[in-house]
């Protein structure tokens, strides 16, 4: 097999036999395969597609070609969680505490962040003395005995898909349904979960910028993981504005406490509660997302969520006085208001902007080596659709550092637009995608994203 | 500038700017942008094409990266014609001498072949003592003199082609209208030619082997010389089978010169005679392409042409006797014939493999430090449409080694397709491109290839 006659079979606009991809993925990732051939396939796939079992057998060549990880000393059906990022967004420690009050082991392998969007390990290291570098074997432990453990990434998962996302990183081969969807879906396959849900954000902070887009690209995930015999749900979220009104570690992690003790942004608690009635329903737990929803919904009004999170912070080393009395976390220097420069309504908000004020901050990472400052943030006061008055806060601008805190102040200003009119509101949860079906709040979404009927998830 | 957003713009079928192909260009010669950015690039425009001002300018880019040439020492029109490559392509040997002895200028620079087409330094390197690696004043004053002179290249002419053209054969990113007609129009260019003639040769034995590909190359690279200034003509000729009937280099020569004694194959005369007349026309010696072949025609029944031919051998060092008496060239020591299988008719010639079996005699170049052996190659005693009986040569064999007669022997009988029923013979010419116009024996193949009554040259 030459990998020059599979470049061109791909230009050509053919299909690739399995053994085929096989030989791409394990040839490049062990070096026989040079990169300027890699990137003249990767843009191949980017203009001529790739279908569901040529993209289905790509992911679970990388997913193979690291470590597989072995979840089995964990007893009862693995659920994961996994977010394709976005700004505020603290989902996980609200809903995994959530799902472990109900009994459901949630075991979290969890990345840092990087850019504008943050990681939730880099969350709870805002707690004092959490720590996330355990063993595997304290890991399991954690999960069997107290149902939920939150660890740092350690194993080796899908070098391919690493490598392979640093090529299409510099040569604009990254805006591809098979190549985006087989990349995240990779990693989670070889992570071992048994059911997997999917948070796929849409809108200005997302990757997606588009429901059709994020559509697609959930349903593409969702063949990927049934594909390869995980049961998978795609869940559109909304990120056309930040997720809940906090930005940056401590203050995120403040609000996902106080969510857990019932007082939740409306967006958050609706986020946590669908993502997590599927991780109930889906791994056996009720006999419909509706009862999981009950059933979850039970768990913040009678406490036992927090303490379950409590739990889990004690387990990891942290102090989880600081759980029951949020005023312990260490506060920013400096607390300034952004204000509003005119009357009228939040039309819109550039959300990856706040995401790179925060960055600015220092409350995120520019590059794998930078270090946080876990106090630093925002919190948005103003949200799409809100009344604003001129010279009333649009958000507090928590710093550590005035040059920083005025950076992240115009930032957060020019991530507004403000109008006379007041924007409709955008909506919290769009719809899953789940068993080769769609159910949405609205259908007239879905055919709205794809008028022929087709949900053409794959292809290019 | 980055050559990541350019990358992209050309993933999302959108036109360069200038500057832009400029900057690709000169970028990846000079090493700053690494090999696999330029293959992402390459296979971005092979799938979404590139428009003829793109084209043009990636060509003048390329043409600019080397040497440009000054042929200014040469008075008068400066003609070129540049063959696509072909088996049994002996043209420019004989419309050389033809269009010189109407004293019009004919300075050849000219490379050694690769491959199965061979290259006229080759061929002219079988006459004893020609000299091919001759100072470029010689040979402006050879021209200048005797208005023949045929060089070696020893220019550093469009090395951004090398480079790119290296690259694309790696990466299967060699079939692109753009980019093959930009590749070899940048040394056209570069050679400093003021009209030039395309043979774009179609067929079994040719890069492209339809007519519809070869009009849209043809037409590319007249719109390109057309575009940079260059008065360019592309005539479209036959290689479905090898052109008259010596391959290999000794044989062709052989072949030429009977050619200029008025003894020459029927489809090598009608080329050269095709070739020769847009030369003449084209550099303003004749007020139509018919003068110019009636003023061609003259110069073999008046003996001029080889005259001329002898003239040119002996001002670079050869021994003319060779011309006047073709018995003097050393043969080979074995010559056999291969004979046909069956009875029938010769339907169809794989003229590639023809080429391979004189590679396989040492007649070509596999790789590029390959010796040549001059005097091996082939006579084809059966072309397609001929009547053949089982045992009949279909052509004979030149060898000086044994074991390589029969594998070549073996490649030239599977070379032949032999029916039942005769075929109908190809054309010599199919027709000409210049102008914004196509001149076609037979306007319905023109109507075949483009059945939208679109040319469409540039795009894929």
């Amino acid at each position: 097999m030459r990998m020059y006659d599979l470049i061109e079979k791909k230009r050509l606009g053919q299909k690739l036999e399995p053994e085929e991809i096989d030989f791409i993925v394990n040839g490049f990732t062990n070096g026989d395969i040079p990169d300027y051939q890699m990137s003249a396939f990767l843009m191949a796939v980017c203009l001529n597609g790739m279908d569901k079992d040529e993209t289905v057998r790509m992911t679970l060549a990388m997913a193979h070609s690291g470590d597989m990880l072995d979840l089995s000393p964990i007893k009862g059906v693995k659920v994961d969680k996994h977010s394709t990022g976005g700004v505020g967004d603290k989902t996980t420690l609200v809903i995994g505490a959530m799902v472990a009050a109900l009994g459901i082991p949630v075991a979290k392998m969890s990345g840092r962040g990087l850019g504008h969007t943050g990681g939730t390990i880099d969350k709870l290291e805002s707690i004092p003395g959490f720590n996330t570098q355990i063993s595997t074997e304290k890991f399991f432990d954690d999960v069997n005995r107290i149902k939920f453990a939150v660890a740092g990434q350690t194993a080796n998962l899908a070098p391919a898909d690493k490598k392979i996302y640093a090529l299409r990183d510099v040569t604009a081969t990254v805006s591809s349904f098979p190549l985006i969807s087989s990349s995240i879906m990779s990693k989670k396959l070889a992570s071992g979960a048994d059911v997997i849900v999917l948070d796929v954000k849409t809108g200005s902070g997302a990757f997606m910028k588009t429901l059709k887009d994020s559509v697609a690209l959930a349903a593409a995930m969702v063949e990927i993981g049934n594909g390869a015999g995980r049961k998978t749900y795609g869940v559109i979220t909304d990120m056309n504005q930040p997720l809940g009104r906090a930005v940056g570690n401590t203050l995120e992690v403040i609000e996902a406490i106080n969510a857990l003790k019932g007082n939740s942004p409306e967006d958050l608690m609706e986020d946590a509660l669908v993502l997590g009635q599927y991780m109930v329903y889906g791994s056996g737990h009720a006999s419909s997302p509706e009862e999981a929803r009950s059933m979850l919904e039970k768990t913040i009004v009678d406490g036992s969520a927090l303490r379950k999170f409590a739990e889990m912070v004690e387990a990891q080393g942290g102090d989880p006085s600081y759980i029951y009395d949020t005023d312990k976390f260490e506060k920013a220097a400096f607390i300034e208001p952004a204000l509003s420069p005119c009357d009228g309504f939040v039309r819109s908000i550039k959300t990856d902007d706040v995401g790179i004020a925060s960055l600015i901050l220092g409350g995120g990472r520019e590059t794998k080596d930078d270090i946080i400052d876990h106090a630093v943030g925002l919190i948005i006061e103003k949200k799409i659709g809100d009344p604003v008055k001129k010279g009333e806060p649009l958000a507090y601008i928590h710093a550590n550092d005035k040059a920083k805190l005025e950076a992240a102040k115009e930032k957060l200003i020019g991530a507004y637009t403000i109008g006379d009119m007041p924007e409709k509101l955008p909506m919290h949860v769009y719809g899953v995608v789940y068993d080769q079906k769609t159910v949405f709040e609205d259908e007239s979404l879905v055919r709205e994203a794809f008028p022929d009927g087709q949900h053409n998830y794959f292809g290019k």
